[in-house]
C-alpha cells in the first residue's frame, strides 16, 4: 500500500541532511518514489523533487532553481525524445503545488550537474516554493515543461533568492500554519503604466475601487529575473487587473501579434496609442504558454 | 520653494544615520516638514515618517510598526481630540504608499516609547513598505486611522519582520528598479474554503480558469498577524476571486450581520450551509473601514 504523500518538513530530517540512496527516502515518504524524480501528483501536489541531471536543460542557483518537468526522456540514455506533457502525473503535481502554495522538498544527488551538490549520495536542500511554470523547446528540441522554484525555507542564515523586480523586498518569517500562494511586485514602469491606462485593465476595462483611489496591477509580458530576463520597459507591461494578472502570468490567455487575446479572455486588447507593445515579448508569452 | 519629494534612500544616508534634530533631515529632503510626523500627501504618497511618540496608540515591533496617523490631536498635549481624517495630507500619503508600493523612511526619535528609538535626537531605521490600513477606536475614544509597515530595506544582516501567514516565506534579494506591491499569502485553511467553494468568487461566483483547474484566495476577514490577531479558521475566511480580494482587503466593500455587501459591491454574499462566518469577525471588517 503506497505511502501518504507528506507536505513540508518531516521530523528528523533536517536541512542539509545527507542520503547515500534513495531508498533511504522512502520509509519516511521523504521521497517515495525510487525512480521519479517528482513524488506528487496533479490531485494532490507534488511534495519532494529530486535534481539527478537527468535533464539537460536544469539549472541550479542555489536559492532559485530552473527545473525540467518529467516525461519526453529515454529511460536509458537520459535524453528527450519526445514532448513532455503538462498532464504528466509529476508535472500537473508541481503546477498543482504552485497553485496551492505547497512547498516542494528539493533533493541534490551526486549527479546533478551543481556545485551545490554533495560529492556522492543525496542532500536534502530543503523547503522550496514554485512561483512559475512554463514550456519551452528544449535543447533537445522537444517541448519541455518547466519551473522556477525558490528556497522557502525556515534557514535565516541562508542567502536569500535573487528575485529580480524588488526594490523593497520584505522578507517575512514563517509560522507553522500558513503556505505562499502568491506574491505580486511592482516596478517604477508598473506605475507609469497604470497611469496611462487611469488604472483600468486592458483586457477587461475595469478600475477596482479602493479607499483613496483605483488599483491595478502591471503585469511582464515577458517576465523579469531569470531565467525569462524580460525587460522593465513599457514595451514589456500591461495595466490589468488582479484577475487578469492571475490568468495572464498563468497563461491561461495570451495576446496575438494583431492584439486578439487568445484563450481564456475574448476580444482584442485595449492599447492605448502612446503605448507600443514589443512583439517578441507578445511571442515569448504565447509560445511559454502553448500558443501557436 | 517647497523642495521635491524623493522616495527611498537617500546618497549619504545610511540606514542607522543619527540626526541632532528634525531640521538635519531637511536640506537632503530626507523628511522635509520639520512639525509634521508624514512626510507626504494623497497625490504623491508618504516619503518619510517620524516615530516620535506623538500618538499613545503607536507600537513599535522592531521589523515592523504599527503607526497612528496624523490629525485630531492637540498640537500642545498631543492628546487625541477629535477624529482622524483618511483625508488628512499626511494619512492619505500613507495609502498612496501602500497602493503604489512606495518606500517610507522611517525615523525614530528618542521621544518615542520603544526599545528601538535613539536615546537623544533622531535615527534612520531603514526603508518600510505600508502593507495595512484601517481605522479604529484609540484610546482616546476617537476614531484614528493606523497604518502597518514592515521593514522592507537593504539590510540582510536584520532579523526579518514577523509576518504571520507565512509558513514558506519566499525571502528577496532586492534591485534597484522595483517596489512591491501586494503580498498573497495562503494557508492551509485557505485551501479549505476554496474546496468549499469550488474556487467560486463568494462575491461574484468567478472562478479564474488556468493552467490545471481554477483559482481563487483565501481572504481572511479579522486579518492574521499583530495587531489584528484574527483566526485562521473557516469562521474567520472567505474564496474570494483576487479583484474582490484587494477590495475587501482595502475596506472598499463590507459584509452586514445579514450577508449583505455593503459599500462597493451589491447583492448578497454567497454562505454555504457548511459555513459557518463567525459574526464578530464580520463586526472587526467592518469597524476596520469606516462601516457603521
Amino acid at each position: 500500500m503506497p505511502r501518504q504523500i507528506i507536505f513540508g518538513e518531516i521530523p528528523g530530517i533536517e536541512e542539509g541532511h545527507w542520503f547515500q540512496g534513495r531508498k533511504e527516502m522512502m520509509p519516511t515518504s521523504f521521497h517515495r518514489n525510487w525512480a521519479a524524480g517528482i513524488d506528487g501528483n496533479g490531485r494532490e501536489g507534488a511534495a519532494a523533487i529530486v535534481l539527478s541531471g537527468g535533464y539537460e536543460d536544469d539549472k541550479d542557483l542555489g536559492e532559485e532553481i530552473i527545473y525540467t518537468g518529467a516525461g519526453g526522456n529515454d529511460p536509458t540514455t537520459g535524453k528527450q525524445t519526445e514532448d513532455q506533457s503538462w498532464h504528466n502525473r509529476g508535472n500537473a503535481g508541481l503546477l498543482k503545488s504552485m497553485n496551492e502554495g505547497l512547498p516542494v522538498r528539493v533533493i541534490r544527488g551526486s549527479s546533478h550537474n551543481s556545485k551545490f551538490s554533495p560529492k556522492i549520495g543525496y542532500q536534502y536542500a530543503g523547503l522550496f516554493s514554485v512561483i512559475d511554470a512554463w514550456e519551452e523547446v528544449g535543447k533537445s528540441g522537444y517541448k519541455i515543461c518547466r519551473f522556477k522554484l525558490v528556497y522557502s525555507g525556515d534557514n535565516e542564515s541562508r542567502g536569500s533568492a535573487e528575485e529580480i523586480e524588488l526594490d523593497h523586498g520584505i522578507r517575512a518569517k514563517k509560522r507553522q500554519i500558513g503556505t505562499i500562494l502568491r506574491i505580486i511586485r511592482d516596478t517604477k514602469i508598473a506605475r507609469d503604466v497604470k497611469l496611462l491606462y487611469n488604472f483600468k485593465c486592458q483586457v477587461c476595462g475595469t478600475a477596482i475601487e479602493i479607499k483613496n483611489g483605483l488599483y491595478a496591477e502591471g503585469a511582464h509580458i515577458r517576465p523579469l529575473g531569470e531565467p525569462h530576463n524580460g525587460d522593465d520597459s513599457l514595451a514589456n507591461i500591461l495595466c490589468l487587473c488582479p484577475n487578469h494578472h492571475v490568468m495572464f502570468d498563468r497563461g491561461s490567455f495570451s495576446i496575438a501579434d494583431d492584439l486578439q487575446l487568445l484563450g481564456k479572455a475574448a476580444g482584442t486588447l485595449h492599447v492605448d496609442n502612446k503605448h507600443k507593445l514589443d512583439k517578441s515579448n507578445l511571442k515569448y508569452h504565447r509560445d511559454s504558454h502553448g500558443y501557436d
